[in-house]
């Protein structure tokens, strides 16, 4: 029923164990990472509102083939962050990443927002990830090298949407 | 005893009053913002390593003259974000500022770090705030206008320590 025929609609409770697959097999994540998903998915359950944090699924034939993380900025009207966009690997290529994109835009509009602000590392894993901000047409704003580890640096992503 | 006499030491459960105080005086502050550092100082106390924020308090006999909190960011191994800094409206102008950020900037290389990222405003009341970084040799990274509210833009500046 409701979102569960749709391709994106909000993350269900029994998505938990797909979209925590879904982060370990890309490949990029570390065990940290795939736990920090975790945590923020029980927020998000426990009550989206406070968490901060909203997921969307990606969804075809009842499976997930990726989702998005993104929320409102602390104390900032019109910022937010999209925090994780992951897509299965079998599903790579296919739009999925770039539809979360522009659903994200779409709700973030829907609130008034103006900004969204992307972080990510400058490796060569994460190449794939920045070629898709950049086709969204997200704008490269700020880059500090050996930020996450020497020769890991964070790139930081922007995109005004009004 | 112990940091009771020093000029800059790590807040004491005391002087969360007075922290509140101070940041209340500046003037820049809203209520939810002076909300949001009674939550962080809650946090601090209860377990600083789990909260991820960190106080410092500047006093001149007895009394506390200014404060910063900064903190590790997540997942990043050399990363920092430095969140707060205030200081009283009497003690303005005679480098207490200056020597909170240097004391924070000393606690952060000897955790390893490389970098302090501040996130501030690009309005008239903080430009005082910014000329303080500017002169401690932070460089104005990325601007985001209209960031937090319709002429009230996001301004961060960052550091690089070594």
């Amino acid at each position: 029923m409701t979102d569960s025929d749709t391709a994106i609609g909000p993350t269900r409770p029994d998505e938990v164990e797909a979209i925590l697959e879904v982060t370990a097999q890309a490949g990029v994540f570390d065990e940290k990472e795939v736990y920090t998903v975790r945590e923020l998915l029980d927020g998000y359950y426990d009550d989206p509102g406070k968490s901060g944090y909203n997921f969307l699924s990606y969804r075809e034939e009842g499976r997930v083939l990726g989702y998005a993380c993104w929320g409102p900025r602390d104390l900032s009207g019109h910022g937010y962050d999209f925090y994780w966009l992951c897509t299965a690997i079998e599903a790579r290529g296919k739009g999925v990443g770039r539809a979360l994109m522009q659903h994200v835009e779409a709700e973030v509009l829907a609130r008034n927002g103006i900004w969204i602000v992307i972080e990510t590392s400058d490796t060569d894993p994460y190449a794939p990830a920045r070629r898709l901000y950049e086709r969204c047409g997200y704008q490269k704003s700020m880059l500090l090298p050996d930020f996450y580890r020497e020769g890991d640096g964070l790139v930081t992503y922007t995109k005004r949407l009004r």
